[in-house]
């Protein structure tokens, strides 16, 4: 469903821009509710302050549009057509001389941009997206609804996921059945590729699940989410198989702590920062301070990264309906890798958390 | 394994330039062996006429470097370090004062070209992708080795989806099934959402799978590929679910003939249009000609899409040892949409086909 669009209006208007062109498929479905992927080929949203927007899709994708909630004008292009060509004489019918034009500076590439410039020689060039990563930053009530929804998902995925957990089972097949009852269950695509990593293998923050078998004495991590309704969920949970060592233990009760005390800490009006420091703090203290390499969390909607980013030197005060996750992480080489991450909507006076499977350990026999 | 960066080097001491960053992580794959996904970090790979090259990753990932093949320099940065300022200081280490820098303008963003314009200050930017696509263009033979397993992997999923289907299961029940017995298989990522669209569904040449069941008298079209040691296979199917109509018996023969036509058309030395055209002109004949709306086929290698691009205006003559698909599609809305799909090498005396999954019309019971 269209929404939102008005907001760009009155900004390019503030602004003395004439209009905008949106090439991020994510910004397109946001403000649309028309989701596509062109890969190489060029899909857009132009935008005017004074006039009707318009959507411009590759030619194989008219009809899907026709079918979609967008009821304003669609171009196509076949793939022997000038996509900037058609664009251009579209944009220039409604304004014949562009004197400011918004684009997304982080999306848009070097060389179409250079296409761009060729044609509109009057223009100058302004960056609007960091107007949309505002107006995307604070969920709708509708939008939280669809948050939650998308995170009981991904709890129920991480349950698939124990649940397949036993002796000799590689972290392959441990993703290939979560995803399957996943996409079973009408899930059309993860958030991110399914990450079950077990063991030492844990201790690769962004390692690739292979065919590494399961064996008593490992901690399982489980990172997933799936896109529902357009929305991102993004949780991890480790769990462990058979008995563990004190060691693997403390990393674990540390991150929790971390984790626990890092959510305590949300309200409306907190800096981010001081939300990534209290998670931050604790792990030092507990002397895991250099095995913390990322960032407490990342903003969530219908990216999967978006903002706020929570850091140690983020000084942007939370607001409510902003989410975001917090998942903390112990990454000891050779020895065990811990994260956990829940879903976290600020409120007036602290927090909901959307995910909902269990952080105290859970031991599977 | 690293490959052909010295390649790259002597196009840049041709060309006059000092230093390439590469940032397109398929890119970055090919030449390294190092696969990532950085989504919004920085991810790179400096290339220098006369030195070694190094490699720049989210800090997260330089253990993984580390576990990899790459035996050059590798260089991370935190959540809360400017990415830009190591990676300008890494390369005026080598080089200070830069004056020719390559990088791939359709790949990297204007914000970020605006960051490194503004470090360096006496350098011009040229383009090395074209230098790069052709590079790719051509396959040796481990890499066509590859392609042909990844290929055989995408006909036993056709046969995967055809074996499951049966009256009232829905397009993303298949999905699913397919994905789990090649997850299972030990494929870790599929080129492409796979696509399972029955009957009139079919007619969406990028159409998404749903809850749709599939019925009797329907054309079920499979289009998928797996990602296999870094490379891509892309194949599709439509096969028939009981009895059909004469209609759709004329559009599935009508896309079959001109598939094979276009097959028996590539050689060493013939223009890629000359193919498309093969296809297209016995689409026309057919009176089919409005409901073929795209090229007839895209390069594959390490992307599911590259060069070359068959399309009815590339006059690009064929090479030895070129890989792209050969896939006509006939889209008549409401009726039915049969595509047919194979990988194809060109031979210096013709062609060799990848994919043998059969198609003659496959009619499941």
């Amino acid at each position: 469903m269209e929404k939102n669009i008005d907001i760009l209006q009155n900004w390019l208007k503030e602004q003395g821009a004439e209009v905008a062109f949106i090439t991020d498929p994510e910004n397109i479905a946001y403000f649309t509710g028309y989701h596509s992927d062109p890969h190489e080929r060029v899909l857009g949203l132009a935008v005017f302050a004074k006039t009707e927007p318009f959507l411009f899709t590759p030619g194989l994708e008219v009809e899907d549009v026709k079918n979609s909630d967008w009821k304003h004008d669609a171009y196509g292009y076949s793939d022997i057509e000038n996509p900037w060509e058609i664009i251009v004489t579209e944009i220039t019918k409604r304004i014949p001389t562009v004197k400011k034009f918004a684009i997304e500076k982080s999306h848009m590439s070097v060389d179409r941009f250079e296409i761009l410039s060729k044609y509109l020689t009057d223009a100058t060039f302004i960056s609007i997206e960091e107007k949309i990563q505002m107006i995307r930053l604070i969920k709708t009530s509708e939008e939280l609804a669809i948050l939650k929804e998308a995170a009981l998902l991904a709890d129920y995925a991480v349950q698939v996921g124990v649940d397949e957990i036993a002796e000799g089972k590689t972290e392959a097949e441990i993703v290939a059945k979560i995803e399957y009852e996943m996409k079973k269950k009408g899930v059309t695509a993860m958030s991110f590729s399914t990450m079950v990593l077990t063991g030492t293998n844990g201790a690769l923050p962004h390692g690739t699940p292979g065919d590494t078998k399961i064996k008593k004495g490992d901690l399982v991590l489980f990172d997933l989410g799936v896109v529902h309704k357009g929305y991102c969920s993004d949780i991890t949970r480790t769990v462990a198989y058979g008995e563990i060592s004190a060691e693997q233990e403390k990393i674990y009760n540390t991150a929790l702590k971390a984790q626990l005390a890092a959510i305590e800490k949300v309200k409306a009006g907190v800096p981010a920062k001081e939300v990534d420091l209290t998670a931050r703090n604790i792990i030092k203290d507990a002397g895991y301070g250099d095995y913390f390499p990322h960032r407490l969390g990342h903003g969530l909607g219908a990216s999967v990264h978006e903002f706020p980013s929570i850091t140690e030197t983020n000084e942007m005060a939370l607001q409510e309906n902003m989410v975001f996750t917090i998942e903390p992480g112990i990454y000891v080489p050779g020895v065990a890798g811990v994260r956990i991450e829940d879903d976290i909507v600020v409120t007036k006076d602290g927090y909901e958390i959307l995910t909902e499977f269990p952080k105290e350990l859970t031991y599977v026999k």
